[in-house]
């Protein structure tokens, strides 16, 4: 294979951002280009190139890989689509929404010979590399967590849970990826929710328990504000904490005094601070390569039960273990 | 009465603070002090007068109203001497350690005439003042809450649970009384510990959920770091972020942007941005006034309350709901 | 004019970010592209459109406004050529090099009857725009300004005075046009340098006395480090300052206590929180009304007349004074 | 000598810092008080005990060392009195007002066979006396200082030149002292000075430019605001910014990227924090081993020099140039 022919399905904002990387990818070239919306293609075709398809098979036709970056709820269909037509896929997070189309997903993914990955950029994001590394070198005893929102009114489908599929698959579910990413498998969780300004639950508190003993506060607002960070990890090991502020900066407080250490991503772009090259580079690397891409269909389906899981225990009032 | 004359019983660093403060008070002396240590309660007597008592008796004699600034464990048997003995009572926290003693104190200082008070100083801490004055005129969704130290070495007996009781009877029950003075009563909780650097749980994930459906997180290390802020209060209000940091800062994010106020103490002395000459004042208040004090003893009982069932629930394993 | 006819000369770092922009704009096309290594100018073409010219006066022939978003040297002799051949013009900062240079280039754009626009961005960039709000409502005491670099060394070109021009013309030039469109003109000028790291003077001590009777001090630095924030404005009014960090953030702290509040540009993509967006969008607002651009060929002088007599003053050890 | 016997004349807010300090000090006693305001002088020897004194003579005659705490304009006349008493001398800053006094109190100290030892607390606060350290083992180019004040208003003698000898006299002869301290000797300054709010100038852009070569800009406002920090000094190295922010914390950012160091002496007591405990014991040092104090009266003569040269420079319109 000379250069991989990237096919984007859905042309909207994720995928002119993975479409502009790939533009500058010399592995790589925007071949194929197809939204229902045919001016959106038409519009990404004009700043990087591609043939806009008036339909996912002409894509199909025109391309080895491709990204499914369009509305959560079509994601299953789509990704098994191209699974089925044998291609390399690149789905955007969520994996998929609900049990059941997850579980579906996971078993198409799984029997297909390519490559098959699923966008959570954050595990990529340099904070987030770092994080994971300066852990594999202490012992993390508990953690506290928060992923908000300032509102669900920009873009306006954000509230609406016919497109989000429910307020944590938007962007709390990074977190829950993340989790795992960092502290390992979840062997119980607790959850509250309760729901004020949009038509679905919008505030949660949650404890996950891991199977390494691990425990963490994780706390979710739909509509809190976007003061930074509204994203924070905060780890605490022996007599030290390691915070994360979103993706611009991670503070390690090691010792027994208030002295920090500052990592800043601030003079990073942002499609590199976010993770966003690494983890098309990643991708093209699976497909290079043959190997395994860093985020799998089952990670990408955990992350998935995760979030049905904090649901079902908020519905219920109980406790969920995991086996 | 002219002036109240204070007894102080307990002459450590705690005690030195408030018989500083009274030693500036016009409306107080300071006229009696007593220590095990001898030595200790000469220091002060030198550097802000009173008369050094051989015996509680002794003391009792020669004041109107008493500070059980004692450890921890001594304080149900203390307190309990002093209201028989008629005094005004000022019990620093925790009220108690265990349920059993603190029934036994809340029983003696309901039926006693006089002043009972309990030393829960950030009630009065310009910043939390301010939070509850911010919250009264908006509705909290949720909230975020951590209440760290660095470590369990300086004192030393931070580390002892018999003279603690247990860590979270340390400092996290300042914060435990301070959700009740912000939010109302507690309706339910689950709690997650474990145990790392010291010889008892060091590590706490918990959730509390309030009768008025309000839930937070609640994360508590004994030994992450001192880094500013180890104790953070984060409220989600509808499109609004109030944080509180220690006791120096509170930040307002308000709106759907990213901006933000910052109201800051950084300018007042310390003595009065933790409370403590807000609470001495209120003290002298209700002991001249004759009015309910502001921080009860069923205050001081309701958060050894919830320091005994947050044990209870990790030992358990299950959910406590309060009546 | 249906469309305007950008033509870029210079397709480097800045010159695409143009292009980006102006790929975006229903009011403007790019329509021609000139860089001297015709492969960066295909690169461009290929991800904004636009027709590769083998020649500068091919470009004019394709184009109604031209950008010179070439090194700084040349900038007198394009923008000359531009202006000779009828065009609107918009040249980056800065505006040229040496009083000699900026003399003539001044004459050709004052001579011109079109468009002339020189690249000083940072006069749209919202926490600029703000700055400029606020102090219109309140009066300015004095102010205490710098502008670092942490290396000279990304780009290599950033040390060589041969492209450059000098230190001063590189990122500090910016800010002394700032000074002017927040303070007025300058009266007087003193100021100290010296040298490190780079074969010229890197690091400078400067106060600007201004007509109006305000003066400020600034600050310097080639190779201080990329510490947030290496860009600070503060502005000291009656019992306020008002304080710039780079352009992510304004902190207004009125009246005598330590409060403040923080208005944050990071959620703002960074073209317009620089800017870019809006510069690019006055000058095609002057093209197609026909009024003077909000950045003049004036301004461009003088910002070069601020860079060269800071030198002198620093050869010479004597004050400068301006007409 | 068995305890130092201390004198204090002045019982104003600094003198009862300093009384607190020697009252905890086991190498020296509060022995004798004196103010002009006998019931001030009762209330500090009720607290810190000593001998209320009717006179400076009954003063003498009950210390061995006296603390001049007194209103700047009376240090040259109380401070010549205790050394022509055979007194030790700690004046507190500035050491006198006016270029007259200075030098006639200079020749007093240099003549006194006993310890003369000037308050310029701030080089003992551990953050100045960390920055040395690291100057000491890396090239400082230039520095950015500020030292602003919110008002001038409490207490309201802040604003009367006739008790504080004008505004640099007040806090910013400490940074004026702290330069000398950390770069140098000083060869040349140039300065601007304007009134706006205070019957006197009030706001200042200085460089100072140091016999090393070392150069840096210094503003002061008298009315900008109490923001944190409102005591800065930004040094530039070789690709590193060093920055304190008031007495509460040093970062240091190396290297070139935006990465940094934070130290905090938040935790640490005010007292010690800003260096008050450090220069007492420094002071009992110099008394009980007969070396030279860390601060000399020519230093004290030193910044009182610069204040003077400041406002001359800006009278004349001159640079000044020091021999």
């Amino acid at each position: 294979m000379s250069k991989v022919r990237i096919g984007i399905i859905g042309t909207g904002y994720i995928g002119n951002v993975h479409a502009r990387i790939y533009a500058r990818e010399s592995r790589a070239e925007v071949a194929a280009l197809y939204d229902i919306v045919p001016e959106k293609a038409r519009k990404t075709a004009a700043s990087v190139g591609g043939k806009v398809c008036g339909s996912r098979e002409e894509l199909f036709e025109n391309c080895d890989a491709v990204l499914v970056t369009t509305p959560n709820k079509t994601h299953t269909e789509i990704a098994s689509h191209a699974v089925a037509e044998g291609k390399h896929v690149f789905c955007e997070k969520p994996f998929s929404i609900g049990l059941t189309d997850a579980q579906k997903l996971l078993a198409v993914a799984e029997s297909s010979a390519k490559v098959f990955q699923v966008g959570h950029n954050r595990r990529f994001a340099p904070v987030y590399v770092k994080l994971k590394e300066l852990l594999s070198a202490d012992k993390a005893h508990s953690a506290h967590i928060k992923m908000n929102r300032g509102e669900l009114l920009n873009p306006v489908w954000t509230g609406d849970t016919n497109v989000t599929g429910g307020f944590l698959y938007e962007t709390t579910i990074h977190l829950f990826d993340m989790m795992r990413f960092q502290f390992g498998e979840i062997a119980e969780l607790v959850a509250y929710g309760s729901q004020h300004e949009y038509p679905e639950l919008d505030e949660f508190s949650i404890i996950f328990k891991f199977k390494s003993g691990f425990h963490c506060t994780f706390a979710s607002s739909s509509d809190a504000s976007w003061h930074f960070p509204f994203e924070r990890i905060e780890v605490f090991c022996h007599h030290r904490t390691i915070m994360t502020e979103e993706m611009e900066r991670l503070l390690d407080s090691k010792g027994i005094d208030a002295n920090f250490e500052t990592l800043s991503w601030q003079m990073t772009e942002k499609e590199e601070r976010w993770g966003y090259v690494q983890e098309d580079k990643a991708f093209l690397d699976a497909v290079l390569n043959g190997n395994q891409p860093p985020v799998t269909a089952l990670d990408g389906f955990k992350s998935v039960e995760l979030v049905e899981k904090v649901y079902q225990a908020i519905r219920t009032g109980e406790k969920i273990c995991f086996d």
